[in-house]
């Protein structure tokens, strides 16, 4: 790979309930606000990566990218659907991240969308469920609250994580979200009230989940070297790695971390040249809260076992020792799934312009994200800074 | 991009209603046959990109690429799936095309899978109605051999075109498939059966129309300097291309054209520099007889209207004057849909190899496929030679 690649424009729909807008209307949103953002016309988007993960169970419509480009009114170019489940969204950064780097295409445009609120919820879990395996694990009754619970429950075993400090990772996102315009929620909350919350499975209360949502998010990237010809604060990419594991759960080496996250990460580190110490704001995946601690500590931010405690002592709030999932995260800001992985880019953009507002982490100079596809079968790692 | 690409190992699934197999087992079957074909143990492979359309509505199972990836005991290695409605195995093997022309990976393999026969044949064409535009065509009832039909119908109007030329397609393919043991079907047509079978959309009756498949299929990509080391006949990738169009037919510049082939074929060309007629040996997208005569007119075999006339006379069966759908088409040979651009590939590569048996053209040296997604809204060619 050749060329350094920047992100020249972003843009987000809000995240909600979004009962008067469907597919189209959420990429419309997004997409051209993006395209605003870098100073583009329809016309000059060489190439467009769409992720979305279930789309055909949500909305009966596949051959989402080819719809999302003509929506946009892209001519006639190359349009290609990413699907890794709740990971969707990450990988269609890396693979627009590499054709740039390669230098395919100059202008790549990299879309994430998730309409999922035309469902029952019921139907909502069961195609979430498509991220597992299925014959294995969905077929046998097993959903996504029952196999992060499992995690919970063996982290809290082997590291006496508690009930509280899941609860404090909630209580943390919702506040953040409060801060953002974008988010699903605006609502704080009290470990008491999370705790105190409906029991899905056990040890996940309701107020450890992240909610069904309809969304959408999108960046447009370029090489760096005509970065500024669009925009006047490009961000650098500055790694993309992404590693798999098994589907299935019960073959997993433990259940206390997820591998595919520690090897990306791994690999991220090693391209950008930096190390956990140096990221100053993260966006993970807390798809449940369990799933924010297990993150923090496969990423290197904390050693197994040590996350549950910082979080509940408020080191990874705004502006303290790490700033995590500064945007509300999955849990506050809402998680349409295959939009997800492009929302934390977007994050990571503002936060990294200065343009985050009132949750604006001061001096944020490295950025990292961090997006996993069902119970860690896929995870995808960013790495960011200011173009200097 | 920097290095050209070869496929060393190809693989597929026996096509066809395949009761006991699900989606692993098809993945394994063809992928395990590329694997050994390369001479490649699965801890070689570095990445994967897995096609694939609706395994979501068929099998409950999204994440597909990652569930491929486990299944052929690869090694916590990037694996993406690859959704273009039926251009899902074409579009695969282009992003697994530049993933080695870019020097980021040494060893891809691209598989493509769709396990279509655990539900009914009317959930199936609801499923792959999603290849449409939801909204605007499905939701009003227009099916695709609804599509297609209008678009016969406009091709017979303006060129006069005939339903038996439309049957002479399916014959052809059905003579073809007869010598593909991986092939759904055995069985030889006359037009008169084409032309007696049951209407399914004026004009198109059912031996018009591609069938419902079960069926996978699977490439390793390597970079040519190295292909030896694995095969004695690496078949070099000339040229990848893509394009899109709108979802919506009704908002085609004409009904008679797919407009995404024409570009993606212009710019094949372009790259291979080669021209249609230096093209011995075409599989060409061909999910309704309709979509064939369009292809090889698209595609520059024949001028608009031409088609139609050549197929009656016999010009594109085996050793004719252009070798179309050599492996039985769609139509012939099954149409799995996330498999079929992938199993595209393999036939070109049989058939460049010499190892085409009783279906070999004769001194094979350029080969194209042309793989399309919904309505038109996708089309992906590639143009392959034998490495020299």
């Amino acid at each position: 790979m050749s060329r350094d690649v920047a992100i020249i424009g972003v843009g987000l729909a809000k995240f909600g309930e979004r009962w008067n807008a469907g597919l189209k209307e959420l990429m419309a949103e997004a997409g051209l606000q993006a395209l605003e953002d870098a100073n583009l016309k329809s016309d000059d988007v060489e190439m467009l990566y769409g992720g979305t993960m279930a789309s055909g169970r949500f909305m009966g419509q596949e051959h989402v990218a080819a719809l999302m480009s003509d929506q946009l009114g892209f001519k006639n170019i190359p349009a290609v659907r990413i699907e890794n489940a709740c990971a969707s969204g990450g990988s269609a950064l890396r693979q627009g991240y590499i054709s740039v780097a390669s230098d395919i295409h100059d202008i790549v445009v990299v879309g994430g969308v998730e309409k999922m609120t035309d469902v029952t919820s019921s139907e909502a879990t069961t195609a979430l469920g498509g991220a597992g395996d299925q014959e294995w694990e969905l077929f046998q009754g097993i959903t996504f609250p029952a196999l992060y619970a499992m995690m919970a429950k063996r982290h809290m075993y082997e590291y006496g994580t508690t009930e509280e400090q899941l609860a404090a990772v909630s209580v943390k996102n919702h506040e953040n979200a409060m801060k953002n315009k974008y988010a699903q929620f605006h609502k704080r909350l009290t470990i008491d009230e999370v705790m105190k919350s409906k029991m899905v499975s056990d040890p996940l209360k309701l107020l450890d989940c992240s909610p069904i949502s309809d969304g959408a998010a999108a960046v447009v990237l370029a090489p760096l070297e005509i970065a500024r010809k669009y925009n006047d604060t490009p961000i650098k990419i500055v790694a993309s790695a992404q590693a798999s594991d098994t589907l299935r759960l019960a073959e997993r080496d433990n259940l206390t971390s997820i591998k595919a996250t520690s090897i990306a990460a791994e690999k991220a580190y090693k391209q950008a040249g930096v190390t956990p110490k140096d990221i100053n704001v993260a966006e993970v995946h807390d798809c449940f809260t369990i799933a924010e601690i297990m993150a923090m500590e496969d990423l290197g931010f904390y050693k197994k076992g040590e996350a549950g405690k910082a979080v509940m002592n408020g080191e990874t709030a705004i502006n303290s020792k790490i700033s995590i999932n500064t945007s509300g995260g999955l849990k506050g800001c809402g998680h349409p799934v295959g939009a997800t992985g492009v929302k934390q880019a977007v994050e990571a953009v503002w936060q990294l312009r200065g343009d985050a507002g009132e949750r604006q982490v001061n001096g944020a100079e490295v950025a990292l994200t961090h997006n996993v596809g069902g119970s860690g079968a896929t995870a995808v790692v960013h790495i960011y800074k200011r173009a200097n």
